[in-house]
């Protein structure tokens, strides 16, 4: 499986992926799920994929001209003229890509992918897409500031009670660890080491791009860290005394003494 | 869909269970999801189940011999020798239920259902199976003291950092209203109103039984508080600092510039 997030703040965005592809649980790789491109002081895009490997592999060569030779590629996706624009080339990519191995019904969900789509182009906002399998999309707004592919239960409720539209880039950064930390500690087809990138607004250029593996020492405090800060909050909450409940009044509740 | 949890400590067991069932989104109702049965100080029983509501209700109703009028009925539930030949009785019941509907292939997930079910009998330690459509189950132990069935994904991350074998029965009860309540928030297939079970072990009777409502003032404090109780943990754990990992060696990252 995979999980990735895209978040939208005031204050730009910020992209998070694992690595992890299997073919069986027996069959275990690691894979870049992150691809950016940029013009300095011209565009910023990120891609973060999701799905079948193949398909969504194919669909960013084919977003990057890789049949063409390094030297000559002007690929398509740095001349849009907007983020609207560039989402709905990448969302006619993927569905061509698509039909292409199930057919043109689009039915076989063995090669369906999506992809979490953001960045920002001289002069408009920064932007943050959803991108579907069928090649349409939905985008970030003040009640959706972010999306989330793959295996997004785990780590969904430390997103939804944290995220506030003020949070500083270092903090959604951190923000993502913990939940990428929650779906690691549950699900064995989400693996390390994640990539990281943090766009700031109107710096129209790549800002931080890094890779965290395990090893890394502020991933290790987060992610120990966050049991013991979770256990204190939980001691924190006042506690619950059955004695109390036993004052409410009691339902039938169908239990049978024979 | 449903949510449902059974937790093993030391000192007895612990049972929740949301109320929602539908039939599509434009159909929802409030349904007991949790089942006990006491012979006060011989046995206490619970049973809380997931799946098709027909499914599962037909088995606990066989379970409850409610064919029979109330003055005649003697459950097998009720004089099984074990709690391991109890959940083999619940397992084969289902599995029953499901065949009748589905066929002997079992083949059909529209019938499928599935149980955890807890307990003790005089003599013999409380136990805790989870038990499947196929009529077998799995038994709680060090390794693997909870279970949940249905949405268990949102609520899982807390179960996983918090859990104890040591916790009072008090703090269980407060674990599963934080587990719930991200599973609520997320999922509006489960749904409040929540019934808790608490049972204290070798008391051989059912313990404090009762139905938490949003409006119940402890359901909406740990609601509430959890959210600024998270807040405060993660604010609590070191500040992500970019600089700090713009230092590390940078990777390629295949961002293009053109």
């Amino acid at each position: 499986m995979t999980y990735c997030v895209g978040l939208l703040v005031d204050a730009g965005l910020v992209f998070m992926s694992d690595t992890r592809t299997n073919a069986g649980i027996d069959n275990i790789s690691t894979v870049l799920k992150m691809k950016t491109w940029e013009v300095p002081g011209e565009r910023f895009l990120c891609l973060l994929s999701a799905g079948n490997l193949a398909t969504t592999q194919s669909a960013v060569s084919l977003l990057d001209e890789r049949m063409v030779a390094p030297s000559e590629r002007q690929p398509a996706i740095l001349t849009q003229p907007t983020m609207f624009q560039t989402a709905k080339l990448i969302g006619e990519t993927l569905r061509e890509v698509i039909t292409g191995s199930s057919g043109p019904q689009c039915s076989s969900p063995m090669f369906s992918g999506s992809f979490i789509f953001g960045g920002q182009i001289k002069g408009m906002p920064p932007r943050l897409f959803n991108i579907y399998a069928e090649g349409n999309f939905v985008e970030a707004g003040e009640d959706n500031p972010f999306f989330q592919i793959g295996e997004h239960k785990y780590g969904r409720p430390i997103i939804i009670r944290t995220y506030d539209r003020s949070m500083s880039l270092a903090d959604c950064a951190k923000l993502l660890m913990v939940s990428f930390d929650s779906t690691l500690r549950s699900n064995l087809s989400v693996g390390l080491p994640l990539d990281l990138q943090i766009y700031e607004r109107d710096s129209l250029r790549a800002g931080l791009r890094t890779r965290i593996t395990g090893e890394d020492p502020y991933y290790k405090t987060v992610s120990e860290g966050w049991s013991d800060a979770l256990k204190n909050a939980f001691d924190a909450l006042p506690a619950f005394n059955p004695d109390a409940w036993r004052e409410h009044e009691e339902i039938d509740v169908g239990t049978q003494a024979a």
